[in-house]
């Protein structure tokens, strides 16, 4: 995305850099247990925050499937702030952390906002983890949404492309 | 952005898809006035919406500016709805109107909800009007923030690249 160095505010995000693939699985209490390849990629221009595109593909006939992007924001005292928007209408505010594990990172969000256009599915909160050990990433999300609490959805294990 | 066939829901919006570029002015009560350098992407999968990216920067050292990220979905009877997000940790939510000119595509935009994350400065209005001709797109922006009421703040004049 950029040869600049990357803003010291971002030092402990160094570890996200980069683009990671690989297959996720996908559950909910409303709908049938789905599996999706995801690529996921985080990218700077020397700025205070990084950038994120996320996309997902069907496994057999390699159609689109999900996409989102976003925009991570770090900030003093491991504090970390996320913006994110989805086709689906829906946009997402977090608020959470950042832990550095030496080799590693894992940075763990909640929503503070989640709000949506007239025509969006109505989410009541999300809560997002992102673990980078190395040259593997993990990412896992839980969704409130169609009157079911809060409820593990999505999980990917990606590896550094 | 896809070999895909355009969905049958953004056939008015057919006239954004590509890559704009050209001068933007800014300016506001709180603020000096600037230029920029923008560079303004619509793309598509297949599905019934657009991804939007855009990027500025400055005319004189080149350095990145804004960015900002998002996604229109046009709905029927020419209702359009935008979701966006930026690296300064503000989401927008809009509802506006589609207005198929003949060459061309008027949108234009206002929001329904502004949020940021705790650190983000607040914004508690933005009007929104993107405007195809041919191989030219005006986009403009109204904003209110720092205890201002909705105020003009941005234009751009582009050309298909």
């Amino acid at each position: 995305m950029s040869t600049a160095e990357l803003h010291a505010a971002c030092e402990a995000l160094a570890p996200l850099l980069g683009t990671w693939r690989g297959p996720g699985e996908g559950h909910y209490p409303t709908i049938p247990d789905f599996g999706y390849l995801e690529e996921l990629s985080f990218g700077h221009v020397g700025k205070p925050f990084l950038a994120m595109t996320q996309r997902t593909r069907d496994p057999q006939s390699d159609a689109p499937l999900h996409t989102e992007v976003g925009y991570l924001r770090p900030q003093p005292n491991r504090v970390m702030e996320m913006v994110l928007t989805q086709p689906t209408g829906v946009v997402e505010i977090h608020h959470g952390s950042i832990e550095e594990t030496g080799g590693g990172v894992v940075i763990e969000l909640r929503t503070e906002r989640v709000e949506g256009t007239r025509t969006a599915k109505p989410i009541s909160e999300v809560r997002r983890r992102i673990e980078v050990a190395g040259d593997a990433l993990v990412t896992e999300m839980w969704m409130a949404a169609m009157g079911q609490p809060l409820t593990h959805h999505l999980r990917a294990d990606l590896i550094r492309a």
